[in-house]
């Protein structure tokens, strides 16, 4: 049996951690392929991402990683996870009425580009559940007002637990989410920000950039955290403007941006190569 | 004689008021050889920049900006200026320490880059004499401590006026310019901020972009206000970055930014290509 | 009635041009709101793209375009065309079986962000006839092999005349187009091509930058000619990338590219934006 | 005694490489900071870049080059090169009259943002010596005539070997450089080619990209090979620009992405960022 793992570590810097873990995996078996690694050295924290082939026939993922756990990551007080790539993470995602973004996701995930399973699409609004029957997803409808959100969210909950979701992406999502959904899903909420943040914050962004005459405009993808718009960023990209842009050009110029950094993000998410420390991301390449 | 003129006007928009300018110049011996124009809807404000060569032999521009306000821009109530092409704004450079924009600016000076004239050089530091003097630039240090900053303020103000200065390029001047310089030169003292704002306002953006883990950088020239870091935004760039990057490393990215936006900053200017209107600027092609 | 009317000229330059035409306008009921020129100093073209209103009740565009011809066209040697903004353009899209670039204008499409009709959408392989029927457009299917492409191309034709189309679009057509339809679509035509144009013409250009090592890959949207990938070129756009990247991951990232420099390049065509001379595009504002 | 040393690898990729490495340098006191790794699957070619530090009192580069040599290097037939971080690369520039790259390569030295020594600058003319003398840096004059080529790179050459020059930059020197010296320093000349190399390469890619009517200009700095301006690549950038660009504006435009271009060349290289394989290069980051 061939098999390629995926593994990703932080933990405090210490002395020769590298060697340690390549050793480890080298002596268990395994050939690393890939390996990049970041020391924040502000925080003294190491970060690594390693990829491995097994080349053994009794190889157990379950026994290596019980080996792993007592040989290497107690030592080091590790934060580590381990996966295949065959392992395709479950990925729901919530929209409003807005489309670009849902169409580019779409679009990406049959062309395979993004190597994760769509158990459902969830709206508030009915509007995007024919892209949604196109693409053969199922879509579920719950409306959300300001008596029934407490209510509306306990749906969302379930439906994401009942399909084991892995990780929620909001596709231009209307909706502030609130704690509980935070809690459960920390650093696995991806949104996207239709400005470069930290410009512009909240509502209405675009109308905020054409009052302020910016040159450039952008979008930012990053977890959900109980601030507003302030949690990890995982991608930013921007586009010129000028003068003769209205704040409906701003929308439609944004509209490219928007739908290609959330991609982006969800791309490198997927892929298992963002890690979280701080409310900062370190990207692997 | 031939003589290439620049006009720029900005007034309440109205019927025809390009038919109506293009034709008195046509009318009054000048052949127009570039127009760009602009209307802001929201505040119904029409923008107007041409260029024209008057070929008679008699041409007096002070009878044809007499006739042009006599004839026009007094039916229009037009915000207007009228200059020719061999017409140089002399421009005066503040510096502190840092000297990537003073050689920017200078190389693309003396390269003929930029349309100008520079009488002086000022700074509170002494340091930056040297280049000034390989460029052959008059250097005048008025040194600014918190107790002779009224009067430092003074003697810069007595040197502008004495040079017939038109405007001010903060070129990474460590110094708040207080209100009575920016009065005498409203929308003529440019500043270039180290981060793409309205990101990051005052001091140390780069440690702030550091903290935030943005994934661009940016850096802005603006008309100076009263307000820090919220005046008119005549140009703006940005560049990658990612979780490698140190402080250092963003300062030292950061340079490459913030010296070619200043210098299209000023070229804009320089060239008469800037307007200002309602805190924002219109950019001519 | 209230019209809109946008007027494209080239022609030689000359003196007074822009007052003579910025004159009649006026003289025949019209209020300039928009007007940008060019001229090619090197060729001594001039190139001009004006909009303007109409409030008469009685007025006639054909009457207007008559005395346009009469009084200006003729004495100028005027290239000039005239539409109202309501004319919206017929554009025909070829596609083969990538459908990237396809769904990406349709969705533009839907959303309004492209003023265009799209009376159907050829083939030369049955697969996208499920995104055209999602978008309730005719989809037909006309297989081009060696020894019945003239066959194919007839009834591409016959098709596109049927349907008065203005302009077809070429969203990854995977077929040489002969120079019978280059002929009736003169600069009609709009391909992308996945390059940095003139880098890397003809096919697999992704395997010859692969080859190469460049650091950024482009993708270009132009006019065919009868010059492989060396027609005018309408829209080009870039993106960093690395040795880590595989063909496969280049070939991703030009998808992006790709996209959104064709529905760019096809918004300029369809706002009447693009012009055209000695092989080169004026584009403007 | 503290030294951080850089280690670059490359060689027939093989199992469990990385582990080998990481093991000996870890048993040899040698503790791990960095490491970036590549695998090139066409050639399966390994590439490894390693950053480590000695703690050891009694610690010698010599000697760990000769275990390194003997434990390691043999076995898996690599090409490798070990410096520390102090060793300081000796730079000579090559220039002739264009100064705005020579500014920028002197102004990062100045700021140390260039980790190189620059014992001298070589140019075919007299006037950039001002410069030279500015910035304090020995300066010769070689002039270069059909006639005497030969014998002005055979004193280019005595230059280079007196000074023990690492590498050379030419800063826009517009001379041909001829197979012996580039043989004396394979991928060690780095050239800034005012293109995006493989457009236009050759003489006045300006003028071309003016004719081709780009909408994108480009510079690409590379390694000098036999074949003209096909070197690899190390660095790329490029810049829009429209139909109003005359050749003179594409040029000034250019000098901007010239001189960052080929500084970030310079860097990477003196950074021993660079590795050059099958005419690419891989850069670490």
């Amino acid at each position: 049996m061939n098999s390629s793992i995926i593994l990703l570590i932080y933990c405090k810097d210490s002395r020769n951690i590298i060697a340690k873990v390549t050793n480890f995996i080298s002596d268990n078996s395994g050939n690393i392929t890939y390996l990049d690694q970041h020391v924040d050295k502000d925080q003294n924290i190491f970060f690594m991402r390693l990829e491995f082939e097994i080349t053994g026939d009794n190889f157990s993922i379950d026994e290596f990683k019980l080996k792993f756990e007592s040989d290497l990551s107690e030592k080091f007080d590790m934060n580590w996870s381990m996966a295949t790539s065959q392992d395709r993470l479950k990925m729901a995602i919530f929209v409003s009425k807005y489309d670009h973004c849902l169409y580019d996701l779409l679009a990406r995930y049959r062309s395979n580009e993004l190597n994760v399973e769509i158990p459902f699409i969830v709206s508030n609004h009915p509007d995007l559940k024919l892209i949604s029957d196109n693409f053969e997803i199922p879509f579920y409808h719950i409306p959300v007002a300001k008596e029934t959100k407490a209510q509306a969210e306990e749906k969302q909950l379930e439906l994401l637990q009942e399909h084991n979701i892995d990780f929620v992406v909001l596709a231009r999502y209307m909706q502030i989410v609130t704690p509980k959904l935070i809690d459960r899903f920390a650093n696995k909420i991806i949104n996207i920000h239709h400005s470069f943040l930290p410009a512009f914050v909240g509502a209405k962004p675009y109308h905020s950039a054409f009052k302020r005459g910016v040159k450039i405009i952008g979008a930012t993808s990053h977890y959900i955290t109980e601030d507003l718009d302030a949690g990890p960023i995982i991608a930013q990209d921007v586009s010129p403007v000028s003068h003769t842009y209205s704040i409906k050009d701003l929308i439609a110029k944004g509209r490219d941006l928007e739908k290609i950094v959330l991609s982006n993000a969800v791309k490198l998410h997927s892929d298992r190569k963002v890690m979280v420390y701080n409310n900062k991301t370190v990207i692997f390449s």
